[in-house]
This record gives C-alpha cells, structure tokens and sequence, in this order.
C-alpha cells in the first residue's frame, strides 16, 4: 500500500523536508532501493549506499544534506530503532486471516467467542473457553476447554493454549507455540540419585532402580501485552500456576519449566530456558541461549549475555555473563586471565627453575 | 470435584487426624489457601503461610500440632515431593478429549484402532496403523502409516507420530512433540571439511566446494511408560532404530538424534541435545540444556548438571558438570582456581620481580 | 521392496563378486543381520559381527574374503558413508502422501498449485500462494498468503511457511517447522538497559521502567536444495529478507534470527542459534548447540564444535571451539592450563614460601 512522505513522518512523530506527497510503497536498505522504497540511512555511514541505490526519499540522519544527496524529500527521526518500529508496522501487511470463524473450524458450541473475533479452518476451540473481542485465531490453533483469552489476542498457525490457560490482553502467539504443557516434574518413591549427588556433591551411593512418578500439572497465567515465540514451551504449574506478566517478550524455541515466575517487561531471547520454580523478576533481559537452573531467584532489572547459565541467585541490577555467571566486569577479568594461562604456565616454570637455582647457590637446604 | 481427607489420605497411602470427612476441590500454598482447599505445608517453614490463609485442613510434616494452627484436619505424609505426584494426580481435570472417534478426523480405512480409544478432530491416522486400546488422541495428531502405539497412550495437541515408528505401552507425547523426523546425516562425495579438521585437529586444508547428499532414515523404537515433552524432536536411525528405552522421561524441546540408544528409567531435561549414534546408559539423568556429542557412550546412572556438555565416553555412576564436562569435584576444584586465577596472576608477577631483585642482590649471573 | 545384489551395486556405483540376483530387502548392522538383510561391514572390526548374524552378503571392505566368511556375494563400496547414501535412499519407504489434492485440504482458489502436486488432509494453503510441480504435502501443513515454493518440495506434518515467503527447487521440511515467524525485535522508547549495560560495560544507571515496542518483520528467501530440520524456527527479516543459500542444511530445533543471511551449502546441527542480522559465509559447519551472537560475520568454511559460542567476528577457514569460541588449537591449550590450574596453584602457593625464605636469609630488607 502506498503512503505518501507526510503521512509516514506524521506516523512515526518526525520531521520531514521537501516533497510530503511523494509516495513509496516499502522500505529498504539504501544501495537495494527502487525509486518506490523509502530508503533508511540513519547514520552518515549510509551516505555511500545512498549513492548506488536509486531512492527518491530516506530516513536521514539530523543535519543530513538530502538535496546535495540528489533526493526529493527525508524524513528525520531522532531515535533510528524507534522509528523502525513505526515503519515497519506501516508496510507490514500482516498475516491474511478471513474475517469471521471459519466453517472449517471446530468451535465448542458452549465456548464464548467475543465480537469481531476472526477463526480459520481446522481450529479448535474447547468446551466452555473464552475469547475476547476482536482475537485473530489462524489456522489449525487449539484452545483447551475453560482456557480464558482476553481482547485483541493474534494466534498464529499452529499455537496450542492448553485447557484452564488464563491470557490478557493483546496477547500474540507465533507458530508451533506451546502454552500449558504439562510440567516435567518426577519423583522417585525412595530418595533418587539426584538428590543423592546434591547431597554427597557428586558422590552418591551405588547404582539402585529407580522409576519416575508424574506430579500433574494445573494451570498458567499471562498477563497483558505478552508476546510467545514460535515454538516456545510454557509448562503448567504444579499447585500454583505458572505466571508470564504483563508486557514480557518470550522469543522462539524458549523453555518456561512448570511454576516459573517471570516478572513484567522482560525479554527472553531465542532458545533461554528456565527451570522449575525459578522466579525472574522485572524488566530482565536474558540473552540467547541462557540457562537458569530451577528453584532460584533472578531479580529486577538484571541482564545476562547470551549463552550465561544462572547457577544462583542473582541480585536486582546486575549484569551477568559467563557458565556459571559471574558479574560481566568479572567475567571480562576471568577470561582474560584465562587466555593468558598457557604463557603464565610457562613463566612459573622458569620461576621454579630460577628459584632452585637461588637455592642451591644459596645452601639453602631444608630436608 | 471435591474429595474427603479420608479419601485424599487413603489415595496418598497417608495417615490423617481430625475431621476424615471435610471436602476439599483442589490444593493451596498455605498462605493463598482458601477454606476448599488442601493446603501444603510439608516443612515447618511454612508454618506462618498457614496462619496468613484459610485452609482448614493441611498437609503437615510429622509432628505438627495441627489443632494449635486453628486447623480441623491434618495428613501426614513421610515423604512429600511424592505426595504431591499422588496429589496433582487426584486434582487434575485431565485433557478434555471427548470418547470416541470424531468424525472430523482422518482415519485410513486400514489402520487398527483399539477399543475404547478416542481421537479428536483434525487427527490423521495413516494406512495399516496400530493403536492400541484406550488410547486418547487430541485434535491435530498425525500418526503415520504402519506405525504401532500400545494401550493406555495420550497424545496431546499436534503430536506427530511418523510413518513405521513404534512405541510400547502407557506413552505421553506433549504438544508438539515429533517422532520420527528425518535424522541429520549428509555425507559429501570428497571427504569433507568437518572431517579434515578432525583429522588434522583444526588445520584443515583450504576451501573447496562441498554438498551434502542425504542418509536417509529408517526407524524409532520407544518402551513402555516412556514420555516426550513438547516441541521435542526424536529422529529416525539410519540401519538400525534410535531407540529410547522403558520409564525414560524427556522433558520439552530435547533432540535426541538419529541412531541415538537412551535406555531405561532416563530423565532428559528440557533442551538436552544428544547427537547422532550415542548410546546413553539406564538410570542416566541430564540436566537442562546439557549437549552430548556424537558416537559416544555415557555409562548407566550418569548424573550430568544444567548446561554440561558431555565430549567423550562417560563412566557409568559417574556426576558431571562443566564444558566440557569433568568429574563434579574437580569441576568445583577448577572453578575455584579460575576465580582466583586474576589475583593470583598478580601475586605472580610480585614474585618475578622480587625473585629478580634476589637474583641481582645475589650477583646470580646467566646471561 | 527387494532389491537383487546386482542392482544394489548398480545404485551405488559399486563393484559387487558373487551371486548377484540374490534379493534382500533391507540392510542391518552385521549381527543382527537376517537373510534378507544386506550386512554393513564396511571395515574389518565388523567381522566378528558377520559371523553372528546370518546374512548371506554384505557391504565389504576392499580385499574381505567374503566366500571365506560364509557369504554368498559381496558388494564393495571405497567411500563407506556415500555407500549409506545410496543404500538408505534405496530401501527408504518414504512418507505416505497419497497423490493429488486431498478434499480435506484448504486451499484457496486463487493458489497456483504445480502439476502432479499432492496436497494431504487438513493442508491450508493461502491466497496466491504459489506451489511448484511434483510437490508433495503432507497433512496439517500451513502455507501463508503469496508464498511461492519451488519445484519437487518435500512439507513434512504441520510445517509453518509464513505469508510472502520465497522458497527454492526441492526443498524439505521436516514436520513442525516455522519459517517466517516474527522476529524477536524489540525497542524502548528510551535507551533500554542492554544498550546502558553494553555502553558502560556491564553497570548500567538504576532501575527505569521500560515497555517495548515491535519492530515488524517482512520476509525469508530460501535457495534451492535446502532442508529445514523438524521444529526449526526461521523468523522474517525487518526490511531486508532473513536469508538461507543453496544447498545448506539445517538440523532440528535451530533458531535462525531476523535477517539473518545464512551462506550456501552450509550445515547447522541441532539446537543451534543464529541471532539477528548476522552472516554466516558458505560451507560453514556448526555443530550441536553453537551460539552465534547478533551483528557479526561468520567466514567462508570456518567449522565450530558443539557447544561453541561465537561472539565476534570470525575469519574465513578458522576451526572454533569453546565458550567464547578460541581457535580450535589455542582452545585446546587453554584447557589443558585449566585442568592444571589446581595443582599450579598448589606449586605457586611453595614458590611463595621458598622465596620468603630466601629474602629472609639474604636479610633483603624492602619495606
């Protein structure tokens, strides 16, 4: 669809100079530009790209000289990645889910289904679940029965909200997502090997059998402004529920073991897993790939590189890096030293040689 | 649905005092308990929780003055985490799968459907499938031809059972899960790079152009009372089965590989990696996001840590942890060196100077 | 399906000795061999099995005297693993997709399906998507609005293409893939924390509120001749297309972030994680559970082993390992120093002693 330059920079809260009515149907990287993309060059190491492409109109840096540059018309917007975020969302045609619940479907005649809701072929929505006003629910989704899912919500092909599952508002689920599995949570009837080898640290007794009983799992709650990832597993909770709050960001391929508190705000990158019972407070970030062992507490505003393993608690604020995470500033510290050790190794050695020297010289002759 | 203490005694094989026939629907952390709940308070810790909700009646550790806490009832259960498997077991609603066969799934014609089995809508099951009795099959499951699934199984929302796969009795597939996917096995005409730098331990010979053409798959072979997560992958071996042996419990989001052997009363984590052709002993347990490499053996009654990446045979009985994985007290020994190792650099580099000075004071002479 | 020796040869390009129109059916490890099975016994450490199992020929290495060993043919393959190639292509049954469109499939009257195309039950295929000749599709599959797929494509159960998304000649999907979710691409209105923590190294200022907005995704592009593994997330690109190179091959699980470019002929092993806007170059082989951190580049053919994390830019041909990744040889080094380190540090602790005693007895005398 195309919009015209004053309507894009109106869109995004930003200033524009020259041709407002110049219209462009997408945007691009500047050298890949075609006369219809608004091309983004927010920072002056753009400007060459700008040169070979064929851009009429640019997101330009503050300052930028876009008549010398041979443009029509720039857009100025004070925070590139903010802007980004507006842009996108006004040339994303979004997914195509036919108004209205599809014939194909199979919806539960006693499920609510509130008023605009959108429902595509081979969906299933269960005995007595709530769906909020204006939800988009695509193809092959299934609702369990009595799972409430509040307004607004974006279901993608695929995603699974188990039975009894409580979801806010503006809730969006990508493909293949996961939410109320049951919990991974087994008991042994006598005291089993695991426990035993926290117990000794690492020295439990000889082999015995042991089998696996299931704890069952019971509920999840998400609050408002959640978003779960393609793929992503969130696990009941055992007793009490599993809790998501509001306004966290769960990415692809993610674990959220059984009773797991995440906080408000966070953002949990691609393939993060997190183990049973452990809380993440607010506004925590946690790379791709980080671990959190179960039954521990990471709190408010911390943030983990990707690939960190939380073996422990971590206090509010800090910035965490490394298997097991230490404090960034002491990770950095730690590696270094560490890339140095084969060198130092040596050093000692000649240190050790020197100092027999020294003694022999000396006649220095403890037994 | 409610339950007496009587009842919920006789269930956990425990021992109650006070009033056997109060009812209760479901169970409670003591402090957010209501009055129709069981509270769980297991460990004198929780003992003010108790005094903060309204639980009449608790799940008390040996010994507690059940009617000093303004209760009127009390179990007793020696050993807690497994009274909670039999607990979640009496207060889980189950999935909802309705009996009988929808007439919205596709069922071939062939296929051997036990008695008393339920599939759901949108379920496919392919030709001359075999499924055993009772088995209860939620909407969008796809078991593919010939495969052979015994009594008592639940398959959960999107489960893909592939084509030939067979797998024993009282089987658990969460959401999503997929068995019998292609295995991951390509082979290069030439031999290929990955191969080089193993052979010249990283000095590999410069680039040439490669492609990869497939080893295709055969089967899986799964025991009885096994259970697979959500989202996770178990591919087909190549010649003979990947296998995964009786009790063994895989948690959400795992890959268990082509050829691999995991045997009986396993627990695999959630985002354990086992790559292609490893024999994985019984009784092993893998923490979460654990890595284990191709064509090697991991002993019976291995316990690994979170995170641990296992690189070479592993004896059995033996603890694991780190990356790559040692004994658990020498990883302990390590770690501790590596966090003094910024400290002790510097006591190194005292010791050079004063050593030094000795050298010279001692008019000690090497050239 | 029976297959003559001679005709097994024939495939693989090999040389077979003995009765060539003796049939088997399949091929086995050597001791479990029946007679219709055709032993694998590619190298002289097999022997042994042979004489257990009961096949009457086998899969020989060069110079095996077969007549001697009790076979009545052999057939002898130089490159054992291309051999494997053939053969399990050769006795392979394959996925059971019935031939043509199913009449339980969705498919909108404006897709453009391929001829000699099969399209199984519960299959949705979108507006104007576009589906290539001889493609075979299987159930629960989901194809989005305008996406194209090329020719002889392979769509395992449930696999997720996205709208818009462009996809090459003979491309494979293992069952529940997802290619074309969103993104996982978040902004703050303000500087977030991880901008703060990555500008002051690891002490960012304290606590704020923090919301996050979207940043929209636009598309993937796909060579031909590439495979997707089974629940293996490929998220759009913002702007620019995500994008992944002829021939390459990808295992089960992986995360593939938002426009990223993934080189030719490349392989990545389960479980890996590719974060958004990096360039992996051709031939790069990465193993389980590799890491790739957002924004670098990956060069022509370097091969990474399981587990490594990569967190910098790396140069064209390198051999990486460990966390952060190290040149293979450097990361070999280092370990070792580390398994040292407890020892040395014992040693360090003695040095320290004899040379007090040393300053001691010169009566050094610094302050």
């Amino acid at each position: 669809m195309p919009h015209t330059v004053a309507q894009i920079a109106a869109a995004l809260g930003a200033r524009f100079e020259g041709a407002g009515d110049l219209t462009v149907t997408g945007a691009a990287e500047p050298a890949a530009a075609s006369p219809f993309d608004l091309a983004l060059a927010m920072d002056p190491r753009y400007a060459d790209g700008l040169a070979k492409g064929r851009a009429r109109v640019a997101l330009l840096w503050e300052g930028a000289d876009w008549a010398a540059m041979g443009l029509q018309a720039a857009i100025f917007a004070p925070r590139g990645r903010l802007a980004m975020a507006g842009l996108t969302r006004i040339f994303d045609a979004g997914p195509a889910i036919a108004p209205g619940l599809s014939p194909l479907a199979a919806i539960d005649p006693s499920a609510e289904i509130g008023e605009g809701a959108a429902i595509g072929p081979f969906a299933v929505i269960g005995a007595n679940a709530v769906i909020g006003p204006r939800a988009r629910i695509a193809e092959h989704v299934s609702i369990g029965a009595e799972a409430v899912i509040g307004a607004d919500a974006l279901l993608l092909a695929g995603a699974r909200i188990g039975a009894r599952v409580r979801i806010g508002d503006r809730f969006i689920a990508q493909p293949g997502c996961v939410i109320g599995g049951d919990g991974f949570s087994f008991v042994t009837e006598e005291r089993s090997r695991v426990e035993e080898a926290r117990a000794t640290l690492g020295k439990p007794e000889q082999t015995k059998p042991q089998s696996w009983l299931r704890i069952h799992s019971l509920g999840v709650t998400i609050g408002d402004d959640v978003e779960v990832g393609a793929n992503t597993t969130i696990d009941r909770g055992t007793i009490r529920d599993t809790q998501i709050g509001r306004g966290s960001k769960i990415d692809n391929l993610v674990q959220v073991g059984h009773n797991v508190i995440v906080g408000e705000d966070c953002l949990l990158c691609g393939q993060v897993g997190v183990a049973g019972s452990t809380r993440i407070g607010n506004r925590v970030v946690l790379g791709g790939q980080v671990g959190v062992v179960d039954n521990i507490t990471v709190g408010d505003d911390v943030v983990a590189g990707a690939g960190t393993l939380i073996t422990s608690n971590a206090p509010a604020g800090r910035v965490l890096m490394g298997s097991p995470a230490v404090r960034m500033d002491q990770h950095v510290e730690m590696y270094k030293a560490q890339r140095r050790l084969p060198r130092i190794l040596a050093q000692i050695a000649d240190l050790q040689k020197t100092v027999k020297n020294l003694r022999e010289k000396g006649g220095d002759g403890d037994p």
